[in-house]
């Protein structure tokens, strides 16, 4: 080796590290942008966690607000930073209210978020998501089952995962969502981050892989789900893949102080919006973070 | 000075001490009331924050329900003590249910609370809150820029604030709010309870104001919609003004005591429902209260 | 008395003492089969405590999923170890959803359990539980009031109880509902649980009498429901008694440990949960749990 030159590896190697320093000065400045901007984000999200959609929303300065109703969602889009889907439960009326909602957030050019619980399950559910893909959100957040069954709801081109739906859990590894994450990132032109024991966040050209929380977060309802939510926050003020890995590290931040400080889920649960709330933006920086080039 | 004979200043700070003392003994009465008639006090809520509303009226001695269709309300309105109607929420079927509720609460003179969540926010909504103007509530309770936008769509005379909607968050101070609270407890002939750093209570000829509780109050969901399903609680034991001034007293109390146990928003949630829970009627009494005369 | 030969008396009190250590040891097999399983248990549960009802069933091993739609339950039902229907918050649509549900249900001869909330309000409520008396479920969970009104509404041959609806909370004493229990359990030939200070278990051939808990299981929104879910989470992966009783002894063991660690309603929300996720099969197992035999 010449002194001074370097190896193709070694390159490789520098440039992923300048990434995660330009990564990280990002997540700080998104942690910082949502408690001073306090942008209004709307959800419509399944009625069994959304007060911890709420909370969450708010811990990380956002304002929170819910609803349902077709003639409601125009005026909350004209409003908002940013909007919130998550289909976990449903009512017969919401095909107008998420046509309308899309078509006015489309219009105005802000972003959404879609939380693709229990995809494959129901007729109106499938219809809603496939509007999403008339629609496209800026992030999709959602467990590799679900990430995997809507890339191939989509028809986008998956070899992996075994698609198979048990409720709203997974049961399917990460990994084995990571090509359905990367063509579900090229075609929305956005981001997907796939929770899990490992978190995936992808653009389609760069894989991150995130570590931290707490298995605690598998024993408490609603931890997806709030992470959608929170992940609309930052979308509303930072470019998608930012958004994305932001709210991730802050959820691997929080949980794994909560877990510290809980013996058992529901008092993590506290603890977790706690320590979520009093998170220092260079906290979720810190979190253990890797990038990848795509290999798909 | 004559020894003996008291400036009007003097008089008037007189009158209201013993205003003060009379109304002090009224809240002491109203809190002890409520846990031992232990009312039956039903809510058309929003589904966000109903736990945290029906949690909040059992720790102060109500009995909660919530229901939302409209062959259900009646059998309700009969076996209630009062009614608490929030809109955070709607569906399509509202408009019968809220109908039927309140021809039936009219009839039978029962006492209903208003919490006009996210006032000028859809049609189905405006409608609802167009009802009340038919049948007005004994209790409305909101923020400050609920207050006045409530008292613009009644069309009710007022100069003051910006009616600027910012999903359900205030965007006015309470001061600015005042007249409107006013001019909506004379047409309602009711209560009007304004919450904010600091809590303007009005009956339309005095003006109450409150201070305490904690910041924190605004960092978690359902704090100002647990406030005014508390009040209904109060509302089925004692007069509007009272009622209303109850609630938010006790608010105070056990927020203040809330934020002295907990560092974060979550935390102090829980607290916040404990501490009203053991709350001493006396407490409640002798949190900070100041009576005015109405300037409008 | 010859030397060896027992009385009637102490012959009854052998059996019972057998029959208790049988039952002693199925509820140790089923807490720990639910971990194991850990079968999913969907929900058509009310929106007020359809979180807690989910992070109980979490906590005992389950799987939780809640919906609403006609849509989606039929392929629910299809996924699922078994079901939940909580009847406290109604929607006009539910009559297709529970109809399909429990058509689908009963084909794939799987178990449900019912939580009657508030029987007796409404037309639509009296509907659905009328269809419960064509599909009879495995467990019938409530309280002595809904026990007693169900029994009636089913046109069981009852004397006993006020009958008298007072919102969702009861009036009646659990002793006063035995009867109409056990008739309620013979019809569906399955378990009846009444929730109470002492609670009764029947299945129209033996009475189980349990005790334990804590008065504060009162002071807070849905412990009732949360009950009727986690004993469907174990009428997955148990026979009807054996379920109802080991969700009852899990509530009294860990509603005990939490009254021991909080003094108030909401940290001890809290708290049980944390314990009936840290509960060993044991400690429910070694609840006082009585056995007599139907008087009726």
């Amino acid at each position: 080796m010449i002194l001074g030159v370097m190896t193709d590896v070694e390159m490789s190697a520098e440039v992923e590290n300048m990434n995660l320093q330009v990564l990280q000065s990002k997540i700080i400045e998104t942690v910082r942008a949502a408690k001073e901007i306090k942008p209004l984000v709307p959800s419509l999200t399944n009625v069994v966690t959304a007060e911890f959609v709420a909370d969450a929303q708010l811990a990380v300065g956002g304002s929170a607000a819910v609803q349902y109703l077709p003639d409601e969602v125009e005026a909350m889009a004209d409003m908002c930073g940013a909007y919130y889907f998550n289909f976990g439960t449903l009512a017969p009326f919401y095909e107008e209210t998420v046509q309308r909602a899309l078509k006015r957030l489309n219009k105005l050019n802000k972003p959404w978020v879609l939380d693709p619980v229990a995809v494959g399950i129901g007729g109106l559910r499938t219809c809603l998501l496939l509007l999403f893909r008339e629609y496209p959100p800026v992030i999709i957040r959602g467990n590799a089952t679900e990430i995997i069954s809507l890339a191939k709801l989509w028809e986008l081109t998956v070899n992996a995962g075994s698609c198979k739906i048990h409720g709203v859990d997974t049961v399917d590894s990460t990994e084995s969502a990571e090509e359905a994450a990367v063509l579900l990132a090229r075609f929305i032109g956005g981001a997907v981050a796939v929770s899990g024991e490992t978190d995936l966040v992808t653009d389609g050209k760069s894989v991150l892989r995130a570590s931290g929380g707490s298995p605690l977060f598998t024993q408490i309802t609603g931890a997806g789900c709030s992470l959608g939510g929170v992940a609309a926050v930052y979308a509303a003020v930072a470019e998608p893949l930012v958004a994305a890995v932001t709210a991730v590290q802050a959820y691997n931040y929080a949980g794994a102080r909560a877990a510290e400080l809980a013996s058992a889920p529901f008092s993590f649960k506290t603890m977790f919006l706690d320590e979520l709330y009093l998170m220092k933006a260079e906290a979720a920086a810190e979190q253990k973070l890797e990038i990848y080039p795509c290999i798909f």
